[in-house]
């Protein structure tokens, strides 16, 4: 085959500013994906996507443990965005523009094979936090709390008003382990703080904890 | 600035071949990344970075509702992997290549502010399946199952044999809802199942659920 020079040259022209284009694109999805959240007139706008996100961990503190009147009856099911979860797993600090989503789940089945128990039901509710110094100057921490759910758990809200500060950050601020935020109960987060690659699990022969085979 | 045509050719030759480089070990990356896991010498090596992955759902069935003595007294945290999970989103199927993770973690502690239940303590194991026509052909469904937890929860091991057939595929076979997968208790996969980007939470303002207040 013969190539003529001045076609190759021209092509080459082509591919060139094709890659130039191709690298402000890259360049401007960075800058508008820094946040994975959208705050806009004092709203949150309902994110998406969120269960392909770092998931870190479920508590369940059921009705019938809590004399039929739990404040939390459902699972939760804890997610951190992923460029947090990548700062989270180098410094151990969560960044500003930190959202944390929090999907609630109803309490199913109570017996399965494998024994009783707590079974994940239905999707039943949604809230999130934010972590962000310009939108929430005066919160502690800066951290907001949102909740999309509606009452009968049958819908979610297209948008969220943050909740007053006594709430939830009040909670948040006296009991969380870790900048307002309940590493306690998330081993994704406490087991992978700072940790680099081996937060992300498998890397580690010696699981290095203090568990006890209960009796 | 006077650009020289020749070496602007030479630059664009370049420039060619390291696109021509780059799409090959693309490509080759491609093809290995087929299955997220590494099976070899009738062994699983044991899989890494899976708290990525998709979360899909957490049992528990502690010792104190079993009588003191639970099959699995672990939280289950449940991950499936990312490729699987694409397939999983477009046509509801568990693809061959599949890989779910199972990784245990020990009940922590049993009060919070929150109220009473369980909340997650330590990783304290991690468990696997596989399905795979090639490697397991005489498996039902093709599933294999696998575990590198140590009896002390204290250790992992680096590679793991597939368990026998009746130690875990005939319940399983008997009691799981998909494909020999409890997708029953694992609300991502069963809310997610051939439903697209919808699968990812979030899209849906009616929550479409069965759910009853708890008297």
């Amino acid at each position: 085959m013969i190539i003529n020079k001045n076609k190759l040259f021209n092509l080459s022209k082509v591919i060139l500013i094709g890659m130039i284009i191709q690298l402000l694109i890259t360049a401007t999805a960075a800058a508008h994906g820094k946040k994975a959240y959208k705050y806009e007139n004092g709203e949150l706008v309902r994110p998406t996507g969120y269960r392909e996100w770092i998931y870190v961990g479920t508590p369940v503190t059921p009705n019938d443990m809590n004399n039929g009147k739990a404040a939390f009856p459902e699972h939760h099911n804890v997610y951190i965005d992923p460029r947090s979860w990548k700062e989270w797993k180098k410094t151990g600090k969560f960044r500003d523009g930190t959202i944390i989503m929090k999907e609630l789940v109803s309490n199913g089945s109570k017996a399965g094979v494998s024994g009783k128990g707590y079974f994940q039901g239905e999707f039943v509710g949604l809230e999130a936090t934010i972590k962000s110094k310009s939108e929430f100057p005066d919160e502690p921490g800066n951290w907001a709390y949102f909740s999309f759910s509606s009452k009968n758990h049958k819908t979610l809200s297209k948008k969220a008003k943050p909740f007053p500060a006594s709430s939830c950050n009040s909670c948040h601020a006296a009991s969380a382990a870790d900048d307002f935020v309940f590493t306690q109960y998330y081993p994704v987060l406490s087991a992978g703080k700072a940790k680099g690659k081996k937060a992300t699990g498998g890397y580690d022969s010696d699981l290095n904890n203090k568990y006890v085979e209960p009796k």
